[in-house]
Formats: structure tokens, C-alpha cells, sequence
């Protein structure tokens, strides 16, 4: 369904090739870099302390992700973060491993606790470890089915002011208030590492171009989940998935991502 | 030959999904990662030394690969070898570069002098460098063939107690006592980076999965030789081919393992 | 145009394998590691300040790399190009990123003060950001063609003593005299991260087996360029394009590195 106008949105991410500033895990450097170039942006990772200000100051989205965190690169994360936040740029975090480790559920809280993000996106446990006692008590065992999700996304946004968004099987995405949710994807993205940040970094390039980042979320789960339903029509393992993936990311036109979305509200 | 039940092994990684917790290298780390998912594990890179503890705690096997080595990156080894080995959590070493350079031959020696290895798998040149001095001064130039590469693995599996895995045109695997011999693999292997790495990784998602470390190395050196096999049949250059091989975990079946491992005693 | 004996170049690589270090950024590790292989030369990568200078001197050229700089890595750098400088191995330049931080840009300037640098390849802007003010304050847009480009070239050749590689949709190429223009290439090396500093690894390959750095310099984009050139024959977007560029990598002949590269002087 048609919730947004997203062919505009694609039209604009390959025209304005907006610069993404990303602070990300060593794993997936490589293929959120070239998930941005495939998509039409223009990505550039940088995470030293004293040059992370005057990077984030050139670009049009900052991601951060703390998949292969360590102590030294929370304060760039956080100076980059915090200058983003005063020049308006938004910032979209991705907790990889939040609720894993003290490390990583403390450092989302800080992130969450010090920035304004625009989009948090993880996975339900990712997510949880952030929600209220008396969500988080339930477990991330409990999140069976969407609308469980729904919950967990719609508290969580509304106590950190930000949009949230959850992926699996079908992905949930709210401002706190409207609960969109996302159909697109494929098993197949399971099967190869990086997928998750990489749908990230798409949310971050549609962040670039547009100021409603419920929008940016929607476009960003929606195009990316396309391509691994592209990909999957070509591509039956992992290795030759991963490939037609950026190639989907790639060739799929405007027209194709408005007509393939699958996001529908309520 | 059907020295182990190769089929069985292989059920098991695709049915419980173990973590396989890796320190390793920035070169190698997309790869691995990959290689774990395309087989049936699940992959986590994570250094930090504040977290290393709390997430081997959570992982079935731990991996440490010095490939891309600075000295604050041993701490974390350490640290996360030594709470592996008090919850006897397997622990897998590959010593890139050891015999290199004073820093990495150094290291592999602290780390057989400090954790318990179940699994060392290097090349001739790197295990001989913790060799004894009788063995070393005859020189890497010396190991030609299967047999002095039995004989170093055989010494050095002994002194340090743990499994060695000398992998080459003929792998060698021993406990110091048996030798075991694996045929599988490509010359192709030598063109993709990683591929050393990414077999020392297969051999510790075996080894979340058996007690026997020995019968673990020798599942992963036949799995992952065999890929390499069924890949060189589909592609004939390295960009090709390891798209191929990223399949080939993925497809090949527990049957086909049991019948396409070339492993033999003696 | 045969400006050089490119066939015979190629030819050493590939028998020879020449070692080239590496001091590079975590985006491309991966890909550059696999550039070297695929072209038949030997890539290590090695940071660690404490086994840079012992590592170093095991290889026949060292690449230095500044696209994901942080302070910690500059000693390294610095360390490494004075030792490869003292034993007389050629140290290859990408100052990705100088211009548009005042961390590279700077580190650019201290790298071509404290060291001999055979070859810098760089874009224009980052060429351009250690240029005379008289060129620089001309701006990076008033590069338009190849006239300017060769211009900036050729006045930082002079200066840094150096050769300096303009890549773009005609490389630059000169020692501060002669200048090469290289018409080898095609769009879709934009669409991959990390092809610029591909092909400076490739640069330091055959930097490996000549004395010659202009030479190494033509040699390393012309075939870097062909290698595009028959990966776009075979594949139209990014995914795909990749796998096929490094397969090219591998099965470009001397022969047809020889007819089919672009070079010509003036």
C-alpha cells in the first residue's frame, strides 16, 4: 500500500546522493559502504575522536553501531552524535547486541539517555533491553508476534522520543504513535551477516532527504526488504544472494519500490 | 572414509545454531562471520575487554585469530581464553603470521603457555615457529611433505597439549598420538584471503558441538575443503569462486559431507 | 599505446608474488587483500607499532592508507614508511579523505615531509589539499578536465618529489615531467567501495618489481582500469560488477594487459 510516497524519496536519494556519516562495527563496513554507493548515496566511515566533528558536519545523516563496540569509540560515537544533534542532521543507532552484554545495554541507554536520534532500529531483544521494567520483565521470549513487537516499539519510542523500529519476520516501525508495519524481506537475509545494519544505513540515506523520520524508516525497511525479494528470485545461498542483493539495491527503480512496499498502518 | 560420523556433526550445527564468539582479524572478519552463518552457526565478533568475559559466557566455542594483532587486542584474547576455558567452552587458535614477526610468534606462544587450546590450526610456517628447537632449526623450508608436517604437528600437539591442524595441499590433524589426514580442498583456496581463517572457524562450530576436538578439526578441514571442491566445479577465478564457496557451506548436505570427506589415519 | 613492457611487468608479479604490506583502512581490507591475490602478489596487513618495522622488512612495497585514520595508527604509519624508506622498498601513498578533514589533510602533509613516497594516487580533491595555495585556492571544482588535473599533479609531483596519480575519468599521472594519461576504466568502479584504493594496492604490486614508480604507477591503473573494463562486460551493477572485477583481476593475460592498456604522454 501506498502509505508514502517513496518513488519521490528514491528519486531524491539517487539525485542528491546525500553523504552518510557512519561510526560502525569492523564486520560491516564493507557492505554497509556498499550498500549506500548501490543505493545511490554516498557513504564515508570515519570514527577518529578529533576529526568525527568535522566529518559529521559534511554529511546529511550520521549512523552509529555499536556491533564491535569498544571504550574509545563511545566518545567519538557520542561527539559525533552530539554535534550531528546540534546541526539537525539526524542520527539513527543501531544497539547490535544490546541486551547481550552490560557493555552494549549500557551503551544504548547512554546513546538513547545524551542524543536526539531520529530512528533506533535492532531486533526485538535489542529493543527490549531498553523498554520499561515492566516490559523488559516479560522476556524477548514473549515477543512472539507482531503485536507484541508493537508494544515493546511503541513504549520504547515514546520514552526516548524517537522512532523505533523492529525487525523480523514482519517489521514494526513507530513514532510512538502511528505503528506502521513492514512486510518486505526474505529468510534468505538471515543467512548473511551485516543485513540488519545494512537496512540501517538504507533508513539513514532516506533520513538524508527527507525530516520525517518515521517516513525515512519506512522507506529504508520497505526498499532494502525489496531488494532481498529481488535478490531471492535470483539466488538460492547466501553467497550468490548477498551479490544480487546489491545488485537490487542497484536497479530497483523508483516505480518499482512504490509498487512493492508493503507497509500498511495500524 | 568415514572416520567419523561426519553426517551427524554437521545435523547438529544446522539444528542448534551455536554462537561461535571471534576475536579475529579486520581482514577476515565479514568473511568468517559469513562462513558460520552459511554452515548453521551464529557468529559474534566482540573485543572489548570489558565485555569479552560476559560474551564468551554466552558462546559455544571462542575463536582468536592474531591476523590483524596490536598488543590491546591480546588483553581481551586472554582474558575471554581464560573464562572460556573455566566454562570449557572450546577454544580454537589460528596463529596468523606466527614465525613473521617477533610480536605474533610471541603471542601464539603466550597464548599455548596461558589457555587450554582444544584446536590450533595454522600453516607449516606458523606452528612450526612453537616447534622445539630441534624441530625449528630445520626450517619451514624443510616441512615438503605430508610427513615432516605430521611430525611437527605431532611434537607440537604433544608439548602443548591440544589438537594441531596443519593445513596445506594435505592437511595433518593430530592430538600427538593419532594423525589424521585430510585431502579435501582447492588450490582456488589460496586465492580468496581468509580462506585459513575461515576453516579455523568451521572447526569451531564443530567444535561447539562434540567433546572431541580432534574429530572436530577434521569435520571442519572436510567441510570446508569439500566447499572449496563443489565451488572450483561451478567458478575458475577468485571472485567467482568465493561467491561459490559461500554457497557451498550453505548447500552442501550431511549426507554429502559423510560421502565427500577425504580423511584417512596414519 | 605501449608506452611500457607491461606484459613483462605482470609476468614478474605473478611469478614473483611479491609481499606488500599494508597499513589500510578497515572499509577495504578485505577487498584490497583480495585485489593483491587475485593479481598474483602476496598481501599482508599489519598496524601493530610494536612488529610494523620487522614486517615491513619482509615486503617488497608498503602501502599506506589513511581512509579510516585515528591517531594510534599515524605512529604506525610514519614508522613502517621510515623503515621501508631506509631499506629502499617503495612507500604508496592514499590520502583518502585529505581535504575534507583538517586530521587527513594534515596527516597527508606530515606523511610527504617525513617520507619518500614513490607514488601518492588520490582524486583531485585530496591531491589538490596538499597543493600549492596558488592551485589550491582554485578549488577542488575548477578541476574540470584533464589540463587542470594534470596541472595539480604536476606541481605536488614537484614539490614532494614524488609521482602522483589523478584518478578520475582520465587518470593523471606524472613525476612532476612527464605526464601519462590513462584512459582505462569505466563508471561502474564508482558503484564499489574501495576501488580507488584498489587500485593503489595494485600500484604497489608492480611497484614491487620495478624501479620505476612512474612506470609501476601507468602499470597499476591501466590494468586495474582493464580489469573494469571486462568486469563491465560481463556485469551492469555493483554486486555482480565486483565478483567479476576480481575474477578479471585474475585472468587478465600479460598479453592482453599489454594491447588493451590506454596510455599515452603529453
Amino acid at each position: 500500500m501506498a502509505l508514502y510516497d517513496l518513488r519521490s524519496l528514491l528519486e531524491k536519494v539517487r539525485k542528491e546522493r546525500p553523504l552518510v556519516h557512519n561510526i560502525t562495527n569492523y564486520v560491516v563496513m564493507n557492505f554497509t559502504a556498499n550498500t549506500l554507493l548501490a543505493m545511490g548515496a554516498s557513504p564515508v566511515m570515519a570514527h577518529a575522536v578529533n576529526e568525527v566533528e568535522e566529518m559529521v558536519s559534511l554529511a546529511r545523516a550520521f549512523v552509529i553501531n555499536i556491533g564491535t563496540l569498544s571504550e574509545h569509540w563511545i566518545e567519538a560515537m557520542l561527539k559525533g552524535g552530539r554535534k550531528a544533534n546540534g546541526l539537525g542532521i539526524p542520527v539513527i543507532l543501531d544497539p547490535v547486541g544490546a541486551g547481550a552484554t552490560s557493555l552494549r545495554t549500557r551503551t544504548f541507554a547512554v546513546m538513547a539517555r545524551e542524543l536526539k536520534l531520529a530512528v533506533v532500529r535492532g531486533n526485538a531483544s535489542e529493543i527490549l533491553s531498553l523498554a520499561s521494567e515492566t516490559v523488559r520483565t516479560k522476556g524477548v521470549e514473549a515477543i512472539h508476534g507482531v503485536e507484541e513487537a508493537a508494544e515493546t516499539a511503541r513504549e520504547t519510542a515514546r520514552r526516548i522520543e524517537t522512532v523505533v523500529a523492529i525487525t523480523g519476520p514482519v517489521d514494526v516501525i513507530t513514532d510512538g504513535e502511528t505503528v506502521i508495519r513492514c512486510r518486505n524481506g526474505h529468510p534468505l537475509l538471515a543467512t548473511v551477516t551485516g543485513t540488519g545494519c545494512a537496512a540501517t544505513t538504507a533508513i539513514a540515506a532516506f533520513a538524508a532527504v527527507t525530516e520525517d523520520p518515521l517516513e525515512a524508516a519506512a522507506a529504508g525497511l520497505a526498499f532494502f526488504g525489496l531488494a532481498g525479494e529481488v535478490a531471492a528470485r535470483r539466488a538460492q545461498a547466501p553467497g550468490s544472494f548477498q551479490v544480487a542483493l546489491v545488485d537490487a539495491l542497484y536497479q530497483i527503480t523508483p516505480d518499482q519500490l512504490q509498487a512493492g512496499a508493503s507497509l500498511e498502518t495500524g
